[in-house]
């Protein structure tokens, strides 16, 4: 039931444009979804996209220009003069793909493109929305909506619904305002086919309404939706005047952009890459984590280095080094990614910092006993030199200690001076404790070794 | 606009349950979302929760269970007789939210409860959603929805949305089927109020229609929702016919929890966990991976203890032991990351494996060679011996090419053989990488120690 892009079909299409078959081509596209066209379009060559974009209906190509990925809208936007993207194709979109669309272009394209709108009132409103913040739900909504009057009736809103159904997608419900554009409250479609032309709108609709700010963060936007399983939500500004709507589908992307933010970081990636992006592009993504390790691991050699003397006498320890630092990794990594999704996903719960932080510690107290237990085992059945078996323990049992505090400490304290935490998962976690795991092992060692 | 819980909001309830001031606690809970009742209910103790939830009408307590965090629910299903719960309580949900309580409590529980349900209608269809993988577009669908006759006309259709509307929520379009109940297509409702109540369905009715199988699993029934922007979608049997339908906040929900699951797998967490649960649950969670890492550290240090004599002889070889094994890991799990992430969001694009792994290649050669300059400039400027420079500079190296290499094919093998690529991320590929790593880094330095 669903179209599957495969690589023949890819071939079969390129071949068509080679032969310049437009007919052919025409017959293809027409009868596919935007979203499935924009799939295809991004596996073609940029000249084979062009060639089959350009020869779109304007209604398929705005749509078409709607669904591609943020970075490759560009190589489109290019080669058209800027008066046939306004008039054919941006002005063509909802208001919150075309804000979308000229947000994520270069400024003086945008606002050539805005300057040559043909519809003014649109151009108005667009040029609004480009003033909100991107990651807020002045960013996010769409300003279509069915608003009805407070003291109309269900005729007048049925005959409102009728004006605007070819404008507004997506009706659920329209939204009651008072004359001053202030919202009052939400009414649901199907109350206007269960009541009575005559009913006044005041006796019917619902008040409680749950709405947002124009400045309200994404996230936020996308927690409350969430939370209170809402499909479309209003937004208003200060005074509680109707702005737009904010539907469910954009709160989507901004949960799975969120989630891949977070999980990009903690697998030590910059910037938002795909495995289909070129290598360059990947490269400059994941060096600067891979450089910061690298720092962090020439910091470690320098710690290590002054215990030099340590291993020449005692080479054993140099044996423990590798698991030492990948265990105070593995500790601090889970520590912090359990804070960082509970603050992404509203399930923090209302512990304070310390008592969090004396959770952890508990729960390292536990897991540092295990694991230094099995590790002490090991090394007695193997018979280990007692000294050694005894500083590699104990070493353990501290690092798993320290990294369970500090991986719990740093996103908390990230968080509080509102830097965002999942910075403090990954890498930097990792090479924290490779370099405070190196210091710890040889001191404990040092230590022991000196009184055995 | 939103209600925010405070802990001075949860000491108050407290108060007010030990004073026993059932009327004030209802005027407070009276006003408030399922939704928070649920929220403030987890905050609270057993027995204040049971306190409250046991005083909430009818109609309120089964909205709030229904909101419940699935490992929550048990502690009050547990204290109330099965047919007050069958009757007052899960009869009173939609069904997707009915099955979704009766698959998180023990079995026999849950079907004691079902016995008990008086409307024998929605017994059976309650019993029917169970044989359903709560992994599948049937296990997520929900029943209610409007269903219209192909050969109805605008009136027909506008009476059964009278006569449904109090039982479905959130209507957005009907389904319209033949005599045979096979799906033809859908009707938005803005049909109904744009159309005179003469027109015919077949004739304003929309036929494109994406749906999903029954047993089309979760995730691809939210890469389908998500692609096509799509609010709800029907759920079809073998033969087509209309089985239920599925609501893009159950999709939100499926999206969340895979990101989440993908998440605690690269940082080394078997289970669900959040902050708030025990040390012990959390524990639990943690241990299995530490475990695994333990194992492989074990491993490492008899390789490395294979070299001993080598690291008596040159001590400096040790200095670098930890630096690059994490940069092994953090390579490692970059590359599996970047394709663990392409595949669960459908953007892995139509590259064969051998051709990812090419590409990977070629940006290990890039990454591994700006990594090794570093670090061979560093030791240089640093007067380290230059044997040991040169070694470690062509161990890391080497490193960074296996590593990432070895975490692209991986996950995309374990794609390829059906199993959950995530598997493969955060401590899996790491270990691997620990171990490999010394082996490479020390056979590396046996040769140029060897020659030099």
């Amino acid at each position: 039931m669903q179209f599957e892009l495969t690589r023949e079909y890819i071939q079969n299409l390129a071949s068509l444009v080679e032969a310049k078959d437009t007919e052919q081509i025409l017959t293809i596209f027409n009868s596919l979804h935007p979203a499935d066209i924009a799939d295809i379009l991004e596996e073609l060559s940029h000249d084979e996209a062009r060639y089959i974009f350009f020869r779109l209906n304007p209604t398929l190509a705005s749509k078409t220009l709607a669904e591609l990925e943020d970075d490759k809208i560009e190589r489109f936007i290019q080669v058209i003069p800027t008066n046939i993207l306004a008039s054919e194709l941006i002005e063509k979109m909802d208001s919150d793909d075309a804000v979308d669309v000229l947000q994520n272009i270069p400024k003086h394209i945008a606002s050539e493109i805005l300057t040559n709108f043909t519809d003014k009132e649109y151009q108005h409103e667009i040029a609004n929305l480009l003033d909100y913040n991107e990651n807020s739900a002045g960013g996010l909504m769409a300003t279509e909506l069915i608003r009805v009057n407070i003291n109309w009736d269900v005729r007048t809103c049925l005959n409102e619904i009728r004006r605007l159904s070819k404008e507004v997608e997506n009706i659920m419900l329209a939204y009651v305002v008072d004359d001053k554009n202030i919202l009052q409250g939400t009414l649901p479609i199907t109350q206007l086919i269960i009541n009575h032309e005559k009913v006044k709108i005041q006796d019917i609709y619902q008040k409680d309404v749950i709405a947002v700010h124009t400045q309200t963060p994404s996230e936020e936007v996308a927690l409350i939706m969430e939370k209170y399983d809402l499909f479309v939500m209003p937004v208003v500004d200060g005074i509680n005047r109707l702005k737009g709507r904010i539907t469910l589908d954009d709160v989507l992307d901004v949960v799975r952009e969120e989630a891949d933010k977070d999980y990009q970081l903690i697998s030590g990636i910059t910037q938002d890459i795909e495995s289909s992006d070129n290598i360059f592009r990947q490269s400059k993504a994941r060096l600067p984590w891979l450089f910061i390790g690298l720092i962090g691991g020439i910091f470690g050699s320098r710690i290590i280095g002054s215990f030099e003397g340590l291993i020449q006498e005692y080479s054993g320890l140099a044996l423990f080094l590798p698991l030492l630092a990948a265990m105070g990794g593995n500790v601090g990594v889970q520590s912090s990614a359990i804070i960082v999704q509970s603050i992404a996903n509203g399930t923090i719960g209302l512990e304070s910092i310390s008592q969090k932080i004396f959770k952890e510690f508990l729960g390292g107290l536990l897991n540092g006993l295990v694991c230094s237990s099995i590790l002490f085992l090991y090394n007695v059945l193997f018979g280990r030199d007692f000294a050694l078996t005894i500083s590699v323990s104990a070493a353990l049992f501290s690092i798993v200690l320290f990294a369970s505090v500090f991986g719990t400490f740093v996103p908390l304290f990230l968080h509080k001076i509102k830097i965002d935490p999942a910075l403090a998962t990954g890498p930097f976690i990792t090479t924290i404790n490779d370099i405070t795991g190196g210091l710890i092992y040889f001191t404990t060692a040092r230590i022991i070794f000196g009184y055995l």
